[in-house]
């Protein structure tokens, strides 16, 4: 049986549910032991420690230059002290460059083998993943499990079935037979799906493997070699990715260097030589905005990028303000607003928010916020696995100086224990009031753990600030709570102009932050928060091109 | 019945036709009274006649600051005379963006069904716009026949279907259930198709129809408003396309200004304007190179072009070299060699052509080129109708420049008499023999009746050149002779990496310069001559934005 035999009904199930958008998950997000594993937790986790330290030969990529790494625990604070092979730009494209040639003489059906054999045997290390994801980002366990897992393999997954699909679109051959009156004109056509070149994906310190496994996955399927480029302080949960993809690689008698990881560290970061090199094609990237749109305006290259935006909540009216407010609390304190999805600006209306119950305040509501903030926090069974660490000391500073913003701080940034890790760099939401004529304060985004209450004349000018930051800035999510069917169509309309999704009244056990794979498609590519969208036509199909060749038919 | 009914088997069978890529055309391009009726040939040409030296009434685009043309014929070298209402850029997307607000809502069905029914008015005015495309581009009779009626039509159809096609591909809604366990999250979820705003059409003088519409009914169809902002040399032709679609927009109580004809004279021209007008959102282009780049690199904006490139004939082996001469001289003498598929450099290797009956050397075969295309040029009842006029006087400049380079000129470009115009500006081909070194002479674009003989090693030099030049400055099409099939699958395989498709072996009614809607797509997009094709899913995705909303679903 084939590798490809094998996986078929997975990437059919996969490809119809990317049409039918109905839930579909192919890897389990539960880490129970009865679905991984009795030691899977306790392996994955001795594993992990097993790395810590050495160099990372797994890769097995040749001579390298010389190893490194800088790789820290948000948890610890301590170096992870793994190292990686430095291999230069010039003998990665090289090796690329080979590799390109074999690979895209590979069969659709055989490539899309090999990828989900890969995703297969990563599903075996999900929890050494994990240990590596939470010491890299400062996730917590179930996220970093969940995010760097089974999300991301559902994602690749996603990627795979994307591009397999596209590839099927147009026939190998066709016999275009025209009637010309007396004769008919005949030929064979032909179409082939070229693939563009060398793919540089390039990754982020947040999410390592989720927002880099599409390109990787996407690139692959369609033909093209992968150079791997981690952001330099979170290497290791990718690493195993790309090791597993180059032991299918090697086991079929393929060149692993198909896909290859390019490590750097922050003191000398290859990633504008590999962008800038004239061999590669295809770019993707997950960042800030302006190495993004760098990316994205250098000529001859095809560029997929996720970048960053101001994300909103319009608050108009709920069913249940109690509930609400404990959703858009948990929302808050998730990975410390770490994530591309977190909620920044909450406008309310100076009027308050309508309830059936009558109105609550704009105080009111800021004060039930705050309190169910605190109480999560201060929930040692729940407070610091929600929230995690923090990734990035600038994080930290950031927070402090919304706190000197003018505005009322409704609740200060503090530290918190963490019952495992004594040194856990931490830090709790900060809630700040802000008129909405101060849009120099709330007009940004403001990465981490901040929310700013916006006091709005009406919802009319909650949704036109949402809408006028989303197009200038970009948005990636949007919350909105209304519980008349007008407004809710105004704002989903009018969100739609900026193309951003609106999760709407959400409470329970679901976040605005949230992207299911095969459902959700994240960010939209329509607004400046990126330009690419997981995972829809465009960003496969812009990865190869179609060409077609043709000759008469031979008379017989 | 709606429109959308009436034309829904034509749209399904053009769906279908897009994936088989088999022969289809939904317009007859034979322009046969049995067809199109016993007086449609002269009353289109008595009504193109009537609109000489005219105001262009029937757009009824509302106050124009002033009436203005400068179209002219280069069968008469005379002006036509008509002039078309000068509107500024700012009331153009000024009603634009009111349009926008309406057309977005416009359901798919019913916007395919106009704009099906627009290309059906448009099918009773073929041979007016026949005449039209002669006196404009300078286009033979049955080549502005078929291409700007017909076969634009078609190309039309092409984008309607794949529009149509692709705003299916996801669901409105989804019910979202999701297992937890103990309990499910059950979301109902939904996606948007949001057009992305103002569209651009910016057109050429050449093929003022044909290169136009796909943009037009592409962007339309996808619901975006389109401004049709054509070369002020070729304006007639699309104006009445767009005459049409407005009509049938304001029989369905919808502003006609859902789409506009923007005309500017060359004194005045209003297309850097339009494009960097921040509004602007999408641009369609086909034109020269330099112009093309530059709107490819404006900042927010979805741009589409077809620009130049250097089309390749590879000459390896044959079947039949009388046969292959006397296709390649058609190609060469087709509309003066004003078509962006025309062939401009011709590799030859030295060691000649091999044939069944023994090689034909280099100078045996470039006189039968010549032979052949002088054949034809003096043919009176075939040459005048298939060389056309030239539609613009620099060309005959360039002309005159390539019999002054260094090489062996086969030969002069020359006059001849069109019987029906005797002022016609016409030029035969000029052919210069090149050596394989010169890459200086023939490294670019000549447009133009230019065939340049180049003298290569062998083909293996032969086809590096050809997909070098491709490489670097872009090829629309390439031929290639070989009646060995390992050299067949390398030049199919080479070419292939430079995105340029390949007519193998071409001989007798079929040319490497025609381009079939349904099978053949028209630029790949990989390579310099543009970045976009028609009609693949990029080419109608990229209009537009999914946008996905969720809630929760209600307990009952």
């Amino acid at each position: 049986m084939s590798l490809f035999e094998k996986h078929e009904m997975t990437i059919t199930k996969a490809i119809e549910a990317l049409h039918v958008r109905t839930f579909f998950a192919a890897f389990p997000e539960n880490p129970s032991p009865a679905i991984y594993g009795e030691s899977a937790d306790s392996s994955g986790k001795e594993k992990f420690q097993a790395m810590l330290g050495k160099n990372f030969e797994e890769l097995n990529q040749g001579d390298a230059q010389g190893w490194a790494g800088q790789e820290e625990s948000p948890y610890t604070q301590d170096a992870l002290g793994i190292k990686y092979p430095s291999i230069s730009v010039d003998v990665l494209t090289a090796r690329a460059a080979k590799a390109f040639h074999i690979w895209r003489k590979v069969n659709a059906k055989t490539r899309a083998g090999i990828l989900m054999e890969s995703l297969e045997r990563v599903k075996g290390r999900f929890f050494e993943i994990a240990y590596a994801t939470m010491h890299t980002t400062g996730q917590g366990y179930m996220m970093a499990f969940q995010a760097s897992g089974p999300h991301a393999a559902d994602r690749a997954l996603e990627a795979i079935a994307a591009g397999y699909e596209e590839l099927q679109r147009f026939p190998a051959k066709a016999f275009w037979d025209k009637p010309m009156g007396k004769f008919n004109i005949q030929l064979n056509k032909e179409w082939r799906a070229v693939p563009k070149g060398i793919s540089v994906v390039i990754g982020c310190a947040t999410f390592p493997t989720w927002n880099s496994v599409t390109g990787i996955y996407g690139s692959l399927m369609t033909g093209n070699p992968v150079i791997v480029k981690p952001h330099p302080g979170a290497i290791l949960p990718i690493a195993i990715f790309v090791s597993e993809i180059r032991k299918v690689l090697a086991e079929n008698n393929l060149d692993p260097n198909i896909c290859q990881l390019g490590a750097d560290t922050f003191d000398k970061m290859i990633t504008k030589d590999l962008a800038e090199h004239p061999a590669v094609k295809l770019i993707d990237f997950t960042g800030n905005s302006v190495f993004g749109s760098y990316l994205e305006a250098l000529p001859d290259k095809t560029v997929f990028t996720e970048k960053t935006g101001v994300n909103s909540v319009i608050l108009d009216s709920v069913d249940d303000v109690d509930k609400v407010a404990a959703n858009l609390a948990f929302s808050i304190n998730l990975y410390s607003g770490q994530m591309c999805t977190a909620p920044q600006n909450f406008y309310i209306p100076e009027g308050g928010i309508k309830t059936p119950s009558g109105t609550v305040s704009f105080d009111a509501f800021a004060q039930k916020l705050v309190d169910n903030i605190n109480s999560l926090v201060d929930n040692p069974k729940a407070g610091p696995f929600v929230l995690g660490a923090v990734q990035n000391k600038k994080t930290c500073d950031r927070i402090t100086e919304v706190e000197k913003l003018p505005g009322k701080v409704w609740l200060r940034s503090r530290a918190f224990e963490n019952p495992m890790f004594k040194n856990a760099r931490v830090a709790t939401p900060v809630v700040l009031e802000v008129d909405a004529s101060k849009k120099e304060i709330f007009g940004g985004e403001l990465f981490g753990p901040i929310a700013l209450l916006i006091k709005t004349k009406n919802t009319d000018q909650s949704l036109a600030l949402a809408q006028e930051l989303a197009i200038q800035h970009g948005a990636i999510s949007c919350g909105a709570y209304s519980t008349d069917p007008v407004i809710r169509e105004k704002i989903a309309d009018e969100m739609g102009l900026a193309s951003t999704p609106v999760s709407f009244n959400l409470t329970g056990g679901i976040y605005m932050n949230q992207n299911a794979a095969f459902s959700d498609f994240h960010v939209t590519g329509g607004n400046p928060a990126g330009n690419a969208s997981f995972t829809n036509a465009d960003y496969v199909n812009k990865r190869f091109t179609w060409v077609g060749h043709r000759e008469p038919v031979k008379a017989a």
